[in-house]
């Protein structure tokens, strides 16, 4: 197994090959200003032949005048110029490299598909490990590796392996902001040395790391992702977008990383087989990616939905059951115990429960839980918690979020729990205090999700999965 | 045609039948502070037979003793109780009535069936004009009549028809907040006398009405529905929610206001070959209701793809397509003009379009929506607008939202042009920044979306409702 890839997430000395000094334009200038902000504690060599100093650092003409050969270069330079650079890092022993540096096979030339041609054959000459080209590289926040996005980001169980920059940096930034943190990313680009593969297989032994989020377009070795796939996936979930689906996707995707996308059929039928949780959006990795790193397994499909409103109840069960999931009737055990607690008037004793005291109360929506989790037919609750507004004629204010996170940690049932905070209504005030809330959960541990739909759809792809590996575990006894 | 139903929209003298003097409960008297609240300009009228005066009002003992006979009653007594108002009702000449009380055979029992069977002969021997029972009643902005939500609402070319009176509240603030008006809704609760398709009816001649939103959960006459709406959707477009599509949301809807719900596979039949555009969520509902009320008929399913980054143009293209739309290539003659305007560093020319350009000057996004709305392949455009961040290095700021909107009505190219402003990403501040920026859009009567697919989804709707009207049109020829 792979298993010499973790010096790149770990970097003391970084050189950045080709910092220029125009303020405006992306590359080795934009990655130090970064890693400047950010705070990087290890130490920044910035190579310019022709420049003494950039943003207070002394700036190298070449990597071999350095006072020590880095743990990780950055190559910025232009694309012709980037063989030269590689065979320097030969020379003196340099391994770890990450090419920023675009303009290979993506652009459909033959000149971009020589020059990276040559990358490959000088990489397995000298054996160098190549990240890219055409690539944002590593991310590791403990390591204060953060030079992509615009926040710091933080330690966590999350690991993305991914063929686009901005859609892992969205990942991340995603995750952060509900409480996620990132273990490790890498964005690989063209893939020409390192792959996909190289890093789900690395990865994939990482003890940090407990949730894989996978974004490809193209592969070499369908074969081989298959068997990497199967295996780790026993062990830690790994949740695929998979982009160039469709055919136009598929050509847009050539443009981008220089590789084929392949049959959509195929590719679906791999994933399936293999384990793999496949999403088609960055909400849907979101949520499965919220919901493998923080809820238990489900035994069953069976959902019990919490809830306020005669109409929302008719359309949640509707969305539910569509997302695959079960709405049972509570058992008659259940149906007696709930009969006796929940209000005559104003509320409908049920699966969906239709009752506005677990509104206001956390300590009442706490012995709710109680009773419908003690009924082996649900597998897992959604409470839908709209946010009191001055609508309908409603004047009691909710409980606090804290008041709610503590009941369901204390209560702690071993089923998933989950809420949804739907806040979307295109009002901006509305909007930020339902991601608030959102966020409020999230760090307290709990799922919270802003809609029925992305929720079931995220419990879904959690009881498959566990189901799947149950049925794994049956099997081989 | 039903024409007889316009008073309920338009009364100058509303009696308020049950007004209570608990501060706490829904029910007459939080109407009441509604209507004082968005200063209803005509006369409020409180019967209760125990109180002399309400919150600045005279009360009435009973409806014979006011000095008038008002236009329109709210009744909210007790069930058992509400019989004797509508004999009132008849002796008085009170013939537009809308019933707010709860508790007839939604609840199931013996006692509110035969409740419910009584409102309806009374009705019939009186000749009554009833709304409800167990439901919200009308609602119209222009009237003053906003006694729900929380917000006063404006004038507009929205109709709801629904039977869930929260989810009709929740799609009218939503299209308020994007600058689409309601001209009137209607909840119609158990739809004991007037139902859906007497509203149907109404609405679907009423001129100030260019798009009718429909919630349904169940009819007691398919035949007429299907009738009703075939005509209507000629001249304006039906977006309809189905509740109770499933055998549990079904079972919930009988719950909630009485009826049966039915099949999924007959409905889904009878509105597609009615020409009604089916949703299935709050959003999709919205989405659709602001692509018809702003955008012109699209020629064709081809979507030109506006966006930034590599990745997102592979996913774009991906979502597209799975909504049923095609992204075309475009032609030779459009290729040619976008090598010619597009800079090669940095960008993609094709469709998808990356190009960064887009993003930094909205007069150069005219000249590109200029290039590609002149290619007869490209039916719409779809533009992708992230939200600037201090996020991979991305120092330049976005010009304004509205110099873009000048530049879009400016050039005028009739077909439809809508942005996309995505914002999820868990960040609350983005989140509201996101919602703020559709909302300008949709005040300067664009429509932007928060997601391609929802974007995607919304367009696949209002192409294929001109498509078949076009359809038929030709043969009709």
């Amino acid at each position: 197994m792979r298993n010499d890839l973790a010096p790149f997430f770990k970097p003391n000395h970084i050189a950045i090959v080709g910092v220029t000094r125009s303020e405006s334009s992306f590359g080795g200038l934009s990655f130090l200003q970064k890693f400047q902000e950010s705070n990087f504690p290890g130490t920044l060599y910035c190579i310019n032949p022709k420049a003494t100093e950039i943003r207070g650092l002394p700036v190298y003409p070449n990597l071999s005048s350095l006072p020590l050969v880095p743990d990780l270069a950055i190559v910025c330079v232009p694309a012709a110029h980037v063989p030269t650079v590689l065979e320097e890092c030969g020379r003196i022993g340099l391994r770890y490299i990450h090419i920023l540096t675009s303009g290979f096979s993506e652009i459909g030339t033959d000149q971009g598909r020589q020059l990276e041609e040559q990358i490959a054959s000088i990489a397995k000459e000298k054996g160098l490990l190549i990240i890219g080209p055409n690539c944002m590289g590593p991310y590791c926040p403990a390591s204060g590796l953060t030079a992509w996005g615009a926040i710091p980001g933080a330690p966590g169980p999350l690991s993305v392996i991914s063929q686009s920059g901005s859609i892992t940096q969205r990942l991340t930034e995603y995750a952060y902001f509900l409480g996620i943190g990132t273990d490790k990313a890498v964005s690989v680009g063209n893939g020409t040395v390192l792959d996909t593969f190289d890093f789900l297989e690395f990865m994939g032994q990482d003890e940090n790391i407990r949730v894989i989020a996978l974004y490809i377009e193209n592969m070499k070795d369908g074969r081989r992702f298959f068997d990497l796939a199967r295996e780790i996936s026993k062990s830690k979930p790994i949740i695929a977008w998979k982009g160039g689906k469709t055919e136009v996707g598929a050509r847009t995707a050539s443009s981008h990383t220089g590789g084929l996308a392949g049959e959509q059929v195929i590719w679906e039928a791999a994933f399936q087989q293999a384990g793999v949780i496949q999403v088609n959006s960055l909400d849907e990795w979101m949520d499965a990616v919220l919901a493998f790193a923080l809820l238990s397994p489900p035994s069953n499909p069976g959902v019990f939905l919490i809830g306020g409103g005669g109409g929302s109840s008719v359309v949640n069960s509707d969305t539910c059951i569509h997302e695959g999931l079960d709405v049972p009737s509570p058992s008659f055990a259940t149906m007696k115990k709930l009969r006796e607690t929940v209000p005559i008037a104003g509320s409908i004793a049920g699966n969906p429960l239709d009752d506005w005291q677990t509104y206001v109360s956390s300590d009442y929506l706490g012995t709710i839980l109680d009773l419908v989790c003690a009924d082996p037919a649900m597998g897992m609750v959604i409470v839908s918690r709209m946010i009191a507004r001055k609508a309908f004629h409603m004047y009691s204010q909710p409980d606090s979020i804290p008041a709610i996170i503590e009941q369901v940690k204390r209560r702690n049932h071993q089923k998933p729990v989950v809420f949804v905070v739907d806040s979307e209504g295109g009002d901006p005030d509305l909007a930020a205090q339902g991601a608030s809330i959102r966020q409020e959960f999230g760090k307290g541990r709990i799922p919270a999700y802003p809609s029925i739909k992305r929720a079931a759809r995220a419990l879904m792809h959690l009881y498959r999965y566990h189901n799947r590996l149950n049925r794994i575990k049956r099997r081989s006894l």
